[in-house]
């Protein structure tokens, strides 16, 4: 396989397209790649192209788009996961595996238990770093668009958006009061948001302010799953039901 | 939750049964519980019990039986995860996951571009790590059946075992010559081994052995997934088909 770089100003006109400063510095310190050399760009919003290297400095580069290349397969579904933040490490693996499954954008909440306060969120440029493992997944899985990863909101505030996604939870059945439906019950929709809880599980009015604002509850089997562990479990389900994984 | 031990040598009748080595020494010193106290036990074969602890040395602890309890329900297929072993950190991961997701038992092999050699895994004594790993993932998850981890076998030797399960193995159908059933193409089977490759991938003559040995060839969407995500996926994505995350 060819090496493959973000190049967010891809032009397939240009005689020459500048590489942002990180994707620069890899294709010339890590790879020494140079001028001439052959590679894979990639917008991040669908286009996937051959290009040459027509320029590389200590820092910095630039391509020439050559010819249309065929990138990874999206599904058909735009799916948001919807992810109250787990500690960094966990976080980051929740991101990278996601952005492999194939959503469309990431929505950090907080919710009560989750392992952060919004403060401290907003204050230590989480949200930065998931784009960028964002991109390197995108790379990793082949795919030419890049997922969004939305700024993080309370959980409070997140209910009551219309985003007109079909809305699914993740709880524990033993957690939960009343009706659950296994992954059988989710109609296939157009756009559908993966609501997935923290360490700690929902709180009780939590999963009540889910169900009223109309979210369908959904389990995922008899055994106890990692919280960063439900995120590609959960994808995974859906998709298979949806036909999406083929 | 309670706290929960391993206690293979639980006998629901008997008034002291006497903990492993570790599992005593994470009741006493790291949970820092004594005589009186209720706990879960379980046997690793399906039994789980509430149960009092009647002695706490100093390394040693012991348990009486009081009353029967539910464990986390067993899926319908009994599945063994074949997995050709990846870098350690990863292959503890993917241990860790797939007891999680219910496998009945892990078949470690050594494929051509697996990460290390057989006479490597003999002499490191990593069966015994991951099957660690599997007790403490076991716990976590809720099940009280701990998986068996077999001995690592060369990959050649498993063709030619007759195990009577349905064989799927998972492949990148870029990879791959020929037809490549995808998930919805695997009917239900009373056992099924569902057998992954390294990081490198399957080798071409890997592949026809597979194949002439009448293992049905699965494909999981059009993104490339990483190693250590290929069981979490196909085991989600089978049980899903076969309405056994539910």
């Amino acid at each position: 396989m060819r090496p493959r770089f973000y190049a967010p100003g891809l032009d397939p006109s240009a005689e020459r397209v500048d590489l942002p400063d990180e994707e620069a510095e890899h294709l010339v310190r890590v790879l020494r790649l140079g001028v001439g050399a052959v590679v894979d760009v990639f917008d991040g919003r669908g286009a996937l192209w051959r290009a040459e290297v027509v320029a590389a400095g200590k820092k910095s580069a630039a391509i020439r788009p050559i010819e249309r290349g065929i990138p990874a397969r999206e599904i058909g579904v735009r799916v948001t996961l919807v992810m109250s933040v787990l500690k960094a490490d966990k976080m980051d693996d929740v991101v990278r595996d996601a952005v492999m499954m194939g959503v469309s954008a990431i929505q950090p909440v907080v919710s009560e238990r989750a392992e952060i306060r919004m403060a401290t969120l907003v204050k230590s440029g989480r949200v930065a770093r998931w784009q960028r493992i964002a991109v390197s997944s995108a790379k990793q899985c082949g795919r030419a668009i890049v997922p969004v990863i939305h700024e993080a909101l309370p959980v409070d505030q997140y209910w009551t958006q219309q985003t007109g996604a079909v809305r699914v939870m993740c709880v524990e059945p033993s957690a939960v009061p009343g009706q659950v439906a296994s992954v059988h019950g989710v109609p296939k929709p157009g756009a559908a948001d993966v609501i997935v809880g923290p360490e700690g599980g929902w709180t009780v009015p939590e999963v009540a302010a889910a169900r009223s604002s109309g979210v369908i509850l959904m389990f995922l089997g008899g055994r106890t799953l990692r919280a960063d562990a439900v995120p590609i479990v959960a994808l995974t389900a859906l998709l298979t039901t949806w036909s999406e994984l083929t």
